[in-house]
C-alpha cells in the first residue's frame, strides 16, 4: 500500500479531533488552538543506511524532519521526546548513543527547543521516532495545508534537489566526483529545518503551507488536494541547487524533473493570494499556481513522463 | 547496559530544560508548567510477541502505557500521535492496521483524548511508538517523582501481579489452567490506565507519584532514589491480584515477591505525608514508607533474595 493510502486508512480509524483542532492529514496536528504536535520516524534501511549515515547524522535528521513539520504550520519547536529502538549495529555502543543525542541537542538548541524525555529499547532493527511539541507565536495562527484558494500563487523557499542528489551519490548511483565538497551528501544527511522562514511566511499571511519532504511535485499535489484544487507547476521555474543538474544527468534524469521530484530538502511550499506582499527575509521562488479542479499539471507539457513516480515514497532506491 | 543506566547516559547528553519544567527522569515531561509529554514504545519480540498478541492488543497497550505515564503526573491525556514501523507479520494487512487503530481509538475515547497524527513506515521489525500530550486540570499541579519527603507513607492503587502472571501463562511458563477465565492474560494484553485515580491522588495532595510499570520494587526504588530517600516495602502488605499466587508457585516464586517484582500492572504508586486525608474513591493500600538514606529494603527480612532482579527490564523472559 502506498503511504498516502495508508494514511487515509488510518485517518478513517483514528476518530475525530475536537472542533477547531487539526488531526491526521496535515504536516502536524493542532491541539487547543496553538499547540502543534509532529511525529516522524527514521527507520534503518528504509530512510537511512548505516553504511553512509553516522549515529549523529541519524539523530540530527530524525529531529530535523519533525522541526520542519512544525515550521510548516508557522510554529516554533518547544519540546522534543525521542523513542530510540536500538538495533544491532553502530548504536549498540554507548558512545554512539551519546553522539546521536549530542547532535539532536545541538540542533534543538539552534531552534529554541529542548529534549525533555522519551524511551529506549533493544530491537531487531533501529527505529528513531521523534515527537516535537511546538507553539505558534502569539500573533500567528497555525497555517494548514487545506486552506488555499483558486488563483493563489505557489512559492518554494530556497533551492531543491540537493538532498536527492546527495542520496544518489551515497547510494552509488552517481560518482562522488559529482559532489566534490560533500555539500549534496550533507544536504541528505544533515538538513537544516526552516523554522524562521515558516514563522515569517505565516506572519506574512500565507494562506496554506506544507513542507517539501517528499518532493515538490508530490507535496504541491498534497496541498492542492487538501484544498480541493488543481496545481500547475512550471518546471522551468523550479530553483535547482548547485550541482544537482550534473547528478541528475548522471542518473539519466531531466534536471528540472529531478529537482521537482527528489525529496528531503525540507524547504517550505506556501500559497499566497495573488499580489500579496511577500516577506523580504525569505528566499522565495514562484513555481506555479492553484486553479479550480484536481491533480497536478506540469508545464512545459510532457516533461514529466505520464505515470512517473512523482516523489519519494519513504523507501531507499 | 541496563535501561536505567542508558537513561542516565541520555540525560547527560540531552541538554537542559527551561526553569520550572521537568525533563528526562520522570514518568513524563512537563512543558510550560502544565502540559505533559509522554513517549513509550512497544517493540516486537521485546515487549510482545505476535504469537500471543493481536494487532488490537498491541495498539491498546501502546497507548495505555503512555496514558498511565500521564496519569502518574496527575494529568489527563488530550492528544496522541503514533509512529507505526510495520514489520512483516500480522500488520502487513490493511485490516490489521485498522484493527490496531480501532483499539487505540476506543481506549482514547474512554480517557478523553484523540489520535491526531503520526507516521508510518515499513520496517524489518514492528515498533509502535506513541506520544501522549496531556494537561493537568487547572486546580492540579504536576506531581513529580522527586518530591517525596522522609516519613511519607507509600501507597499503591488496586492489586498487583496480574500482568506478570498473565505473561507467564502466555509465554508457557505456567499452564493456561491457572488462568481459567483469561483475566491474567487480559491484564497483560489490555491494561487499563488509571487516569481518574491519578488526578484524584494529585488533587488529594500526593507529594510524589510514579506509575508501576516495571514492578513495585523497582518503581518504588526509582521514586525513592529521585527524592534522595530510602524506601521500606512490606511484602506482606502488597495487594496481590486474584490468581497470581497460584501462578507464582507454578513458576517457583514467592507470591508476595512475584507480585512486588512483576511489572506492567500500570497501577500508581503515591507518597503521602503521614496522616494525610486520602481520596475516598481510589482503592489504596499502604505498602511501606520513605526514610532518610538510599536503596529499597524489604520486610520481612530475607524474602527477596539478595541480588535478585527487582523487576521487569523491558525484555521478554
Amino acid at each position: 500500500m502506498r503511504e498516502d493510502d495508508l494514511v487515509r486508512l488510518i485517518a478513517r480509524h483514528a476518530g475525530a479531533v475536537p472542533e477547531g483542532d487539526v488531526g491526521i492529514g496535515d504536516d502536524a496536528a493542532v491541539v487547543s488552538g496553538r499547540w502543534i504536535l509532529a511525529h516522524d520516524m527514521l527507520v534503518e534501511d528504509v530512510h537511512f543506511r548505516w553504511a553512509w549515515a553516522t549515529p549523529a547524522d541519524v539523530g540530527h535528521k530524525a529531529l530535523a524532519v519533525n522541526v520542519s513539520d512544525v515550521a510548516a504550520m508557522g510554529a516554533e519547536p518547544r519540546a522534543v521526546v525521542v523513542g530510540l529502538a536500538l538495533g544491532p549495529g553502530p548504536l549498540s555502543g554507548d558512545g554512539a548513543v551519546a553522539s546521536l543525542y549530542d547532535a539532536m541537542t545541538a540542533l534543538a538548541g539552534r531552534h529554541g527547543c529542548a529534549i525533555v524525555g522519551g524511551d529506549t529499547s533493544s530491537s531487531a532493527t533501529t527505529v528513531v521516532g521523534v515527537t516535537v511539541l511546538g507553539a505558534c507565536p502569539t500573533d500567528v495562527a497555525p497555517v494548514r495545508r487545506d486552506t488555499a484558494r483558486p488563483g493563489d500563487a505557489l512559492y518554494v523557499t530556497g533551492t531543491l534537489g540537493a538532498a536527492a542528489a546527495g542520496l544518489a551519490v551515497l547510494e552509488g548511483h552517481a560518482a562522488a566526483s559529482h559532489d566534490p565538497d560533500g555539500a549534496l551528501r550533507a544536504a541528505q544527511r544533515r538538513p537544516e529545518p526552516q523554522t524562521a522562514h515558516g514563522v515569517a511566511l505565516a506572519r506574512a499571511g500565507a494562506r496554506a503551507m506544507i513542507d517539501c519532504s517528499d518532493g515538490l511535485a508530490r507535496d504541491v499535489g498534497r496541498l492542492a488536494a487538501a484544498s480541493g484544487l488543481a496545481a500547475v507547476v512550471d518546471l522551468d521555474a523550479v530553483p535547482t541547487a548547485p550541482g544537482v543538474a550534473d547528478v541528475a544527468r548522471a542518473v539519466g534524469a531531466d534536471p528540472g524533473v529531478f529537482a521537482a521530484t527528489g525529496g528531503e530538502d525540507y524547504a517550505l511550499i506556501a500559497a499566497f493570494a495573488p499580489g500579496a506582499t511577500l516577506p523580504a527575509d525569505v528566499p522565495l521562488t514562484c513555481i506555479g499556481r492553484l486553479e479550480p479542479g484536481s491533480g497536478v499539471r506540469f508545464t512545459p507539457d510532457g516533461r514529466v513522463p505520464s505515470g512517473a513516480a512523482l516523489g519519494w515514497q519513504h523507501d531507499l532506491p
